[in-house]
């Protein structure tokens, strides 16, 4: 059950062809998954939150595409998004994360979790230490 | 404010005196940051905190320990934990983390939590082609 | 599956019946949904989260009724609930959300998602001119 | 910092007045805490605050108060909101609330935002022995 | 204390005073908040972050701009952005919103997050009657 | 659907064969719940996990292990992980939790969502009576 009824026929639409056209490209795959056809009923919102979405996790940039997927699955996980822990533990295959990877993630991210209640609960205080000075 | 008071001579009590020593030892650092002291009102959640701490975070493991800390970072965002973001930002520029990174880290991030809320908001079911068979 | 199992016979207790008939009358629908089916299983938590949600929900007040749905909607995204979502989204639906505001509703909840992250993670102090001065 | 002003001679208006009345009375003590006092910026919206956590919190119930309060408490450091974190930890402690207690509530509330990670991260699906039935 | 320091000099670089200039134009207003100035340390994420903020909020769209701000508010909330909340329940007070709404804003972003505990507590079944159909 | 497959013999390894021979004295039943399973894809992560939860929940200590079974699901509910508030509603029941207290657990924690977000929205600042002081 969803929210909204994806379009029967997306790619009748040819702002959301071209969006389905780009994905498959750049992931040289015939793979659509579910989340572009349900963004399909507004074809504004697909496009922006695809070109998003290419430019942060399918370009070269200062961290490695394995672990922006991993980074994704923490954030994913943290917020209970059932649907993006899905596909983004896929990728994270896709892009090679082992099995004793994945449970290093799952050892990391409830860890923090964990401490996070910790230090919450007695709210301590920030060291002096930890601030960042202005650049002079 | 926080809601315990950290003991004022923490170091007075052996098992906190150990734990602080096995800290230090293990950061090479003579810093020990406020979470442990504030742990310190209870020796055992003390003890108990850090031993896991050490086993996930400072031994070699699957995952390099910047991209563990990264991860850190991302749950604690989204957790909204002032204290472990702090503690945890710090702790991965000691480890190298560079601006760039740290800003592709927020861009993930960042990105992530909006596409949480599109899925959610849509209740996007999962494609059957993430599913992960049981092994043969 | 739920945690409880709601009453077979939910309308043979009176104070259940008397929330059940409210609810038909102020909606002038006969149309209960489960979620009061399931909390008829405490008749008083029943009472009183229908007398609130009748005050809040269906009464004039400084802000539309469409409106007060859209915000419904946007805490229960954030708080990843399944059923509010589905249940807020069809009421907001019911009060003439359209197409369009729907998928401006999911423009701004998912913005505003991922510029938390950002605030959050950079520790963003606050601007002074943004306090409240007590009233003269 | 705050985003409203509370008022500054707030008990000149008579249901803040007689809302502050009755939390003192009920309490047993002069001390009216900030909450109250911003609430106050909208009489209606104290009033009815102050009804609820009065016939929650403060009237014998099936949980003993002190639970009561540590519940409070979990939640209120899971939703990171540190107003709450320390005015229940202040309640719990005039309720009785040991040390050793409130080591054991942060071992619980800890371990269980860990083990929450683990499960969503897996998405384990709910053993069917767990589902409630419906009476007969 | 923050995780990453502001230039001191930000409008030295022709991105970030390009963003600045039209934060500025935009709002009709000599002013730019903290936000913009702290994301000032990456010119790539400030220049995305205000563009997509600007589209979302600040174009005329299928809903009006206060309620946006305060679906903003609803989300910062839930999510315990303590510098969002401040910036937004600023814009939304400079976009007309009385204290009337406020208050009324409050009622209904509490009263969701009350029966989001009480939905997801019981793990209500979504009514089928709140299933989208796909388009015929 | 999960993102692992959990192993289609799990006994035959050692210690996986350990930990459930241990989960099932400990809790004197047959029944080993879908968690334990799921979590045997790393027998380091499975012994690890259980080993805390074996001193945390069903070990003697300061807090009545119903409590501490409530005190699990609230955290559950507010972190929105549908198979921990059922595998800990459950539990609950076996320790003896009446209906009336579980109703009573519901009015708890979802009053304390709805005032975690009036704090929140207002920003309410901390009484500086609610400060825990540095032993003398």
């Amino acid at each position: 059950m969803s929210t909204v009824a994806p379009p029967s026929a997306p790619e009748a639409n040819n702002r959301v062809k071209a969006v389905f056209d780009d994905i498959r490209a750049t992931r040289k795959s015939d793979f659509v998954n579910n989340m572009w056809l349900w963004l399909a009923f507004d074809p504004d919102l697909l496009e922006r939150t695809w070109a998003e979405v290419k430019v942060v996790m399918a370009t070269p940039s200062a961290l490695d595409p394995l672990v922006k997927e991993m980074l994704y699955i923490a954030v994913s996980v943290t917020n209970s998004c059932g649907y993006c822990i899905h596909s983004h533990t896929a990728s994270a295959r896709t892009k090679g994360m082992t099995e004793a990877q994945h449970a290093d993630l799952l050892r990391v991210i409830s860890l923090a979790a964990k401490t996070n209640q910790l230090a919450t609960a007695l709210q301590v205080p920030v060291d002096a230490a930890f601030d960042s000075k202005s650049e002079q």
